[in-house]
């Protein structure tokens, strides 16, 4: 049998779905388990959105342009305008996924050895596109001392060598639920200028700002214009995370040549989802309203819930729907694992992502985990209990 | 503004894509463009299927299992078995068109510097997956003059390096239309056990053979099961091109799961186009019946007409439903542009794709187009008669 390759073993079993099958049995135990590991929300997709696939005049269910329907794409640059950030629909190209989004990024302005720095703790799955690309990731460290803010630019020039390509964020932050402000940005803009980096930025998260906080875009830094892709995705911003449809946005005119050449490779994303995102697009300002609303109050619940635990830290985070607590453990990974195969309170509980997985610095994360909320109250609320009581009866809690 | 990677520049463009803007000229000029250039067939894609995306009971629009959904996954391992081919559902992951697929293959088994030898001509978009995994192509030449057979063995053999990984072979073969016999595949079976390479077969036009023909998956051939991955799509066999739903499927356990890896780094397959997928396997055998007698009735006026043309031959293939032609023209390029851009006849033209790009090796398929006979027969004769007339006053012609 011939060897696999390299990248086969190089890549990462998700960490957040590598405690699935310890789920699985706990429900085959009778176990009701909370989900708060995943950002797979249970607000309703809008309706907008799945009545105009159930009404798809479709006879034949044809590919679609490479770029993506073009009056998808233009309704979307009506959408970027309508959030301060001016694009025409040439600039976009529709992607299964932001994913897909990312995996072009990197291959398009990426070499195989290239590096690519990253605040840690970022999205683990940025590791699995890393491997596919060949490239390297370097870690910037964020502390949840601060609320993993964006460390200091000087933290980045040291990580600066000649291969160093470009910085990747992640904006409002998965999995720290950090917003990063404008001026924050504004840093991040003169190291790109000044070693003339490539910018990429995964902003699905947009929509989810709170306590007034607004998002400032990376495709509004002067200067740069030419240096950066967004990354996008309906998933979260519409609760269609089974749609796998994202974007690539950039003004630069010979990566989004480039980036459709392997567009056209895999021919077109998905039909009936790009026209259920593009009827999304639709999707009422009171939509948002409540679901900004419901977020925040299960934020608070959350988080409120987890800092009155014994041991337990959880900085407060104004974006996105995750938080990362620091729990008084020695090992989440064991301890998350231990949730499912051997503790149960009220018939409940709870699964949450060890962090290990998201920090690219070895033996970093180790007391944290990441929680998405969500969930409905009830849920939050019974799962904050769980963790209460599961932390005074685990065998290794250390106050 | 940083340079772009090497591989935006590998990258080649679509040669079936990029005669499109000379399509939308023609069509602005009023022309009617009868589109043979691209396997985007007329056939209605089953009822059935489209009726489960109308009724599908989705409030959120989630993800499903990087692997694909396990019920869908479960139907698969059941087709499979009625076409003769045993696997089970764990055999089986559900990729995002067979697009994906193939990418997880090559990045799962192969290297960036290994080789993989490839029957000319190929689908070109294997080229565009090959750059993305950094793969070299090495192509073993097929001729018009034997119906584009598979090369002797001796022909593979000789392109056999320390650096060569894998063959991949598309059988029914798109462009050529070619169905392997089993005898042929029992020569490729001794080369990938004597020098132990994988064996990666695209056969996602299986449905579509004809004259009696019955296809002989790969999946049978004993004593490689370990070295095997087969490629495969809804696209075709239920003109639901647009679904971008595909397969991996291997007996090989370790393949299974780097490739599952590769799978939860972008997260699941699209959810609808499960749906449809799904239910598309429950697609009456009347429906086969009925497009198979269609294709076969297009084939023989395509390629009998065409045969019909001065100067112009086309081997008549049984299987897929693409043809390939030679006409007696300098270069193919030349002259499917110009039958966008200055020709016409009773209101029509015709688009084909130039074979230049379906080979690796510079030089070969100038004289070569593919067509792809997925139009009504009515179509068909139209853009028969437009070829016999082009080529009479064609100013490049040499008979």
């Amino acid at each position: 049998m011939p060897k696999l390759s390299e990248k086969a073993t190089l890549m990462p079993p998700s960490p957040i779905r590598k405690l699935v099958p310890y789920a699985e049995t706990a429900k085959r135990q009778g176990k009701h388990v909370i989900h708060l590991n995943i950002g797979q929300p249970d607000i309703e997709t809008p309706e907008i959105a799945r009545e105009a696939v159930k009404h798809a005049d479709i006879k034949v269910l044809e590919y679609s342009h490479s770029a993506g329907i073009e009056s998808y794409r233009k309704g979307l640059a009506a959408y970027y305008s309508a959030n301060g950030i001016s694009v025409t629909s040439d600039e976009i190209i529709v992607t299964t996924g932001g994913s897909e989004a990312l995996l072009f990024a990197f291959m398009t302005c990426l070499n195989p050895g290239d590096e690519i720095i990253i605040p840690e703790p970022f999205y683990a799955n940025y590791n699995g596109f890393a491997v596919s690309a060949g490239i390297h990731v370097v870690p910037v460290t964020a502390s949840i001392d601060n609320g993993f803010a964006l460390p200091p630019i000087s933290e980045f020039e040291k990580k600066i060598t000649p291969k160093t390509k470009a910085i990747l964020i992640c904006n409002p932050s998965n999995p720290t639920g950090y917003l990063y402000s404008r001026e924050e940005l504004e840093h991040l803009r003169e190291i790109i200028q000044s070693h003339d980096l490539f910018l990429f930025a995964d902003e699905v998260y947009r929509e989810f700002c709170y306590d007034g906080a607004t998002p400032f875009s990376v495709m509004n830094l002067k200067g740069i214009e030419n240096n950066v892709v967004l990354i996008d995705s309906v998933s979260k911003r519409y609760s269609m995370c089974g749609a796998r449809i994202g974007a690539l946005v950039s003004k630069n005119k010979e990566i989004m040549q480039a980036a459709l050449k392997f567009g056209q490779a895999r021919l077109s994303p998905p039909t009936y989802e790009q026209i259920a995102a593009e009827a999304a697009l639709d999707t009422p300002k009171s939509y948002f309203d409540d679901v900004i609303k419901e977020y925040v109050g299960r934020r608070d619940l959350l988080v409120d819930g987890l800092n009155k635990i014994k041991g337990v830290r959880c900085p407060k985070p104004n974006g996105a729907f995750y938080c990362i607590a620091e729990f008084p453990v020695e090992d989440t990974e064991h301890f998350c694992q231990w949730l499912l195969e051997s503790f149960e309170f009220e018939g409940n509980t709870v699964m949450m992502a060890p962090l290990s997985g998201f920090y690219a610095t070895k033996g970093l994360g180790k007391k944290e985990a990441r929680l998405a909320y969500v969930l409905k109250k009830e849920e939050i609320e019974a799962a904050v209990r769980c963790l209460e009581k599961a932390l005074e009866v685990y065998p290794y809690t250390s106050y």
